[in-house]
């Protein structure tokens, strides 16, 4: 069997509970024979700050660059309002992202059963909902150069972004969504503004070409960026795989995760360019949360989009599609079962602590297995 | 009583059908001394291109700068696929926005509580609901220079799209929010991207300073664009007058839109500059859908969002807020009387025509009265 290289980087606020609860499933997996690991930790963010005045280290960096894949917990908190700007604790994220390559940010937006009333919209239209964005992150508006504000000579300012797009991002980023797409559903709607934009022209065009080379059993459409918006608010289980910008991304992406009701139990990846050794792809893994420093220390933070994290390692680097199936039914089970931490308590639920709903999960894994 | 200019665009496709019954209206209002018009009429579109070989006459561009305001119905159709890019039904809409500098798009998400139950969300989530999205309409991305598509050297292609704001953009779009925000629940939010594009940081800036200057009876509250997305979707009723620019309000005007489960029944208005000698600010409305061809000369068509397009001109153009809000009643009283056009009909109510939907219109307006 395989040994995979993980490198787990707890970080801040909540992040070394919720890791905690990982390395149980670790373990568990481990154990049972079901997939082998060989784990490395470092310290990112403000922990690392705080040990060696930088938000990652070059050690910790060096272990990012030998492992197979990363899950980082979470960074920040008001501890470090005052570090300096290029070593705050967003920086080691940042850092990771760039030297590492990670273009392309996968947010899941999937609604368990259990909690579809959580739901702003009517359950039938969530449960058991399933949609993966494919958001380009390394490009487009956010990096463009020219970026800048002006003073210009009557006391007016005038300020630009440029959004730039060469082809093989697109084509790259394009591959994804399609590989991903036949793991899952074998459908990818693309999205972009191409009836106003240029960038929205070419990505339009390049995606189409990517589709035709290689990927023609894949299912293609095309949405305009504010006909998809109105599309997952009306009906969201008509989409499989969506990939789109940066820019646009950025707001699909969440629209897509609040429609589940359970924004802060949702885990997502950010995938790069093929190692030449190994021939594996770049990956980290981190929960859409942040590090909560409110609630840290007290053994109430929910561990699920953690663990979650860990299935879709398992399932997107690893290939272990079977561990990453048993783990996310445990969270289904566990949900169904009725155990709740704080953040998603109701009336008539169990409540439990982060520990608490790491025993459950477990339990839940030992009696399906 | 002051007479109100109004100019009469019926357009294409069901464009004339939906008009007929504003015009219905418009006598009622003038019949009970209630408003009075000067009415005008002319060719837009399809139907003027046939006349005339432009989309729109010069004669019809001199009555649009002579109105108070301008009524439009709707544009375009399969018959005018082959006519010249530059004659394109489409660009007699676009030239009275570019001429008339029609630069604030304000489009309402509205729910009529009889419709509640056509929205993808919980009905005690939009039952009621009343948004106002101010969209800045000429500028930003869908405009700025360069816009390109370059071929580089090794068959890769580089697009380009590059979005501008300068403060006199931000501060006017800001007036007009925080007069109609005056006009209703006194609240805007103002959405983009200041964490990420210099764009949003000046816009941010010339937001706050418009709102110091002259508005700070209004409230005023930050939002980044991802996040209004999400609290649109999470609890739309928290909104009043949203502030935004062009692409971030492309995407949220319409999420916002479907939130209502009845985006056919819809109007919006497109307002402009300042009119130097009556102090009138220019301003079209036209119903959000479309010229729909395919059912246009049957008498089936929903006449709603036409017939509310006159009441936002009433409200917005003229003044005349009793009035504005005696047809926006009859609107909701139609709907809660059972009134359905085929586009809105559902199982035990009563169907009705375009003409139909008109007398119903009517006839409530006649009981309130
Ligand atoms: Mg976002
Ligand atoms: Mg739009």
């Amino acid at each position: 069997m395989a040994t995979h290289k993980l490198l787990l980087l707890p970080g801040d606020g909540i992040g070394p509970e919720v890791m905690a609860e990982v390395k149980r499933v670790i373990d568990w997996l481990d154990r049972r024979g079901l997939a082998s690991f060989a784990i490395e930790e470092d310290l990112v963010g403000g922990a690392a700050y705080d040990s060696c005045g930088q938000p990652i280290s070059e050690e910790a960096m060096a272990k990012a660059f030998a492992a197979d894949a990363i899950l980082l917990g979470a960074v920040g908190g008001t501890k470090w309002t005052h570090v300096p700007y290029e070593a705050r604790p967003e920086a080691g994220l940042l850092r990771l992202r760039k030297d590492l390559q990670l273009f392309a940010n996968l947010r899941p937006a999937m609604c368990y059963p259990a909690l579809a009333d959580a739901s702003s919209l009517k359950r039938e239209l969530v449960e058991g909902l399933d949609v993966l964005i494919v958001r380009e992150l390394t490009g487009g508006v956010y990096f463009g150069e020219p970026k800048t504000i002006t003073d210009l000579s009557d006391g007016q300012k005038r300020a630009i972004d440029t959004q730039v797009y060469e082809s093989y991002e697109i084509e790259r980023i394009a591959r994804v969504a399609f590989e991903l797409a036949r793991t899952r559903r074998n459908k990818v709607v693309s999205t972009e503004k191409h009836n106003v934009m240029k960038t929205g022209l070419l990505w339009k065009q390049v995606v189409s070409e990517v589709h035709g080379s290689n990927y023609e059993d894949v299912e293609l459409e095309h949405q305009l960026a504010d006909s998809c918006g109105m599309q997952l608010v009306r009906a969201p289980k008509q989409f499989d795989v969506i990939v789109t910008d940066n820019l646009f991304g950025d707001i699909l992406s969440d629209v897509a995760a609040m429609l589940t009701g359970s924004l802060g139990m949702l885990p997502s990846a950010s995938l790069g360019g093929i190692e030449e050794v190994s021939g594996r792809r770049r990956a980290l893994y981190e929960p859409v949360h942040g590090a909560a420093p409110d609630i840290a220390g007290k053994g109430v933070a929910n561990p699920i989009a953690m663990i979650g994290s860990l299935a879709m390692a398992l399932r997107y680097s690893f290939g272990e599609l079977a561990a990453a199936d048993r783990i996310e039914a445990a969270i289904a089970g566990v949900l169904a079962g009725g155990f709740r931490t704080a953040d998603i308590y109701s009336e008539g639920k169990t409540r439990v602590g982060t520990s608490g709903m790491g025993d459950a999960i477990l339990a839940e894994l030992d009696k399906a297995a």
